[in-house]
């Protein structure tokens, strides 16, 4: 594909779109849109646009689609495959002002809101009215919901509500030629035509720009109960994951921390009133929620009962809010712990469940032959393993050279084990290089041209998913 | 498009890749494939084959996408919209014999089946394993799980548990070419690329043709209860269905049965244990499950508190496992009876819930209208209605265009209300002339060129879900 530069009659159009003051090419603003939370990452944009409604959106795809500029759509740029990056030059589409919840509807346990809302800010509106969204990534304080949906993210919750992918019933998007369509219907079921909703979940903005979204949405859950489990073995506590469910057990989440996560995290949260025993070499965080404290009582001893089959220190049961709001945050803050501690790679590893003993030894071994630290944490539950590869004092030649080798062998294997390379992250920038060890050449084929029927002129979000687009 | 007629020579390639035994072309193994439970259809193939491996789907689908001969995947034949009818005559792909269980992978919940296999069979090999696969639509003891993933089907737990779409995790698929890719990978999130899984779910064997499926399963719940509630107004039963939601409930099925339906189940079963007092005008099947059976009766008590508001007859909770099951057969066998009763045609409305008591009034405002009589049950807790229009003693100028009529002015109420054409039936053939209400111009020419990546020739289950195809 080739792409034109911005010139300054495109940005005089830009402005009679959007004024002035949605129009920016200063420094200031290239610099904060041309980074996300991945690694060390940079691409600068030409421009960036603040659109404000969906008719806006809609020219301007349409004239930059006649054109050949470049759009990426960006959230809040907390992703962590790149996706938000302008790889390609051209313009950033800022979705900032798309700000509103349009709709709760309480009678139907659904909310309509634009793609520029805050996710904890949306789980704590519909809360106020007695609903509930579960997908909670670790970003949900700043993240977008927008973006949340367009790499299909997890969290925590994952492990007994599901992805963003099971809470979309309809989304309002803007197609390259300035097309409005809404890709379904608002209800729980649906076997009318192809799901366009489910192909642009995940999509990561190469197919459209979501201007509104609806989701489902659950009563809210009354209680809950969260247990820290320190092991003495990193593999042993995630044997006793799966045992976990073997036993018959549904957790609302089951986190895995290896002991260098929670400890960076300890550090970098300045918390102390946790200690951690020189024996430890990993954690597991075990939540169980519910309307019935009995039966949740009960859950959790019968989940306490399981772990301490295994080699464990004390469990710490968390006696209040307030200490369960604290062992999330440390929970939630181990990602940005290791992005403080060192430059890193992170890999968003999936395998069946049952799979992660194995899983985290190979990551072990890989990084002994391939000479590289590891730190991995992640949603034990789902399979889905954070392998963070820290450059620690390891040399710049190792460092491009080795490593990706390594996270090559690292992916064969995954995929071997019935996996794939990434649960809730996306591919963006960072993983398309991997592509070609999950998929073959007729998988690829066939994702390149569901692409073209979007984005013929390959202008939205250019660069990504793909080796060669 | 134009299709080729099978000739001696496509007869003796197929008798060369599948042997003598597998291609049929005799009466009445056309006549066979030439129907399903669709009112009163009839479409003849010119050959009936019968695969029984994944690389002779292959090379059938190879030879016939070069010579443009349509071809018709076909599962167990139990289909309300058409959708295995070889509307275009060509061979009908019969995939009983893909009729093999391939693994139960107990350890990561999950199961690899071939599509041939009967649905409630596969629920109970797996519930032998302690593992619950929760879709079940009124034919589960004769549809197979490959038609259940065509058409994204549902059933009465949906409202707890999910459509199909909801347990698929991979899926091997030939495409028209004769290429094999799996869809995803066996893991219960995935980020990697556009979601192909999805987009093959309730694709009506218009993309591809499925030969293997991976579903994710749930442990096996242990208890349910079970209660009948006659009301004394349909609009009320209606009503009720989402009060029960808003009070903090939700039932493993919720399911509505209009009095003519339960009446002509009752006589078509022969059932004579249950009253059906003169003054009720519909029921509510309400079911709750889970683990803990004190948990399960605060709520039905809760339920039936719920209930009680409305003018309702004597509640029956159902005393044993065996008058259970006799009430869900009651439930299932609706269908039947309504098609043993009259010609008729089935409308598989579905509308946000909250909208159901409005769509039940619509329903009978526009049967007085146009002149029909109709009989509405379903799968309520999810908006999803099916209105059975019954012909009885309409005359046929009125059956084949007043009707009609009828239902283009419901189906543009349903989607004013926020609901759509199909909620677990598919498009197929029986309502591809309703996609303009639902769908612009620009939707539906996106689901065309869609198709076209996967079928460029056309030559899959030509005729469905599109007029012009």
């Amino acid at each position: 594909m080739s792409f034109k530069n911005i010139d300054e009659g495109d940005l005089q159009y830009f402005r009679l779109v959007l004024g002035e003051h949605y129009v920016h090419t200063a420094a200031a603003h290239l610099q904060r849109c041309a980074t996300d939370e991945t690694e060390d990452l940079v691409c600068l944009p030409e421009a960036v646009l603040q659109p404000g409604n969906t008719h806006e959106v809609s020219q301007l795809m349409r004239y930059c689609n006649e054109r050949r500029i470049p759009v990426t759509p960006r959230g809040a740029g907390t992703g962590l495959s790149g996706g938000a990056l302008p790889a390609m030059g051209g313009v950033v589409l800022d979705m900032k002002r798309f700000d509103k919840i349009l709709h709760i509807d309480t009678r139907n346990f659904q909310v309509t809101t634009e793609p520029g809302v805050i996710t904890e800010v949306l789980q704590e509106t519909v809360r106020a009215h007695g609903l509930y969204y579960p997908p909670d990534p670790a970003s949900k304080g700043s993240c977008f919901i927008g973006g949340n949906v367009s790499e299909n993210s997890g969290g925590p919750r994952a492990v007994k509500y599901g992805v963003v992918k099971d809470y979309v019933l309809n989304l309002e998007v803007v197609l390259p030629d300035g097309s409005v369509i809404w890709t379904g219907a608002n209800v729980l079921k649906n076997a009318t035509g192809y799901n366009l909703t489910q192909l642009l979940v995940g999509s990561e903005g190469t197919l459209a720009v979501i201007t509104k979204i609806v989701l489902r949405l659950l009563p809210a859950v009354q209680h809950d109960m969260l247990l820290l489990a320190p092991f003495r073995s990193a593999v042993a506590a995630c044997e006793a994951v799966n045992a976990i469910f073997l036993a018959g057990y549904t957790p609302s989440a089951l986190e895995f921390m290896e002991r260098d996560a929670l400890e960076w995290s300890l550090r970098y949260t300045h918390t102390e009133w946790i200690t951690l025993p020189d024996d430890v070499q990993a954690h597991l965080l075990v939540e169980v929620d519910g309307n019935h404290p009995e039966t949740l009582l009960a859950e959790m001893e019968g989940i306490a009962a399981v772990v301490q089959r295994y080699d464990v220190g004390e469990l710490l049961l968390a006696e209040s809010h307030d200490q369960k709001q604290k062992l999330w945050a440390l929970r939630r803050k181990v990602g940005e712990a290791v992005k403080s501690h060192s430059v890193y790679k992170e890999e968003d590893t999936v395998v069946p469940r049952a799979e992660l003993p194995e899983l985290l030894r190979i990551v072990k071994e890989i990084g002994r032959e391939y000479g590289f630290k590891s730190v991995c944490y992640g949603h034990a539950g789902d399979g889905n393993l954070h392998v963070n590869i820290v450059k620690g004092d390891m040399d710049d030649a190792a460092w491009e050279e080795e490593v990706p080798r390594g996270i090559r062998k690292l992916f064969s294997e995954v995929v071997r084990m019935g996996g794939t390379l990434s649960g809730e992250h996306g591919i963006g920038l960072v993983q398309k290089e991997y592509m070609d060890i999950a998929f073959s050449d007729v998988q690829l084929d066939l994702m390149r041209r569901l692409k073209n029927v979007f984005d013929p002129n390959g202008i939205l979000n250019p660069g990504k998913i793909f080796v060669n687009n």
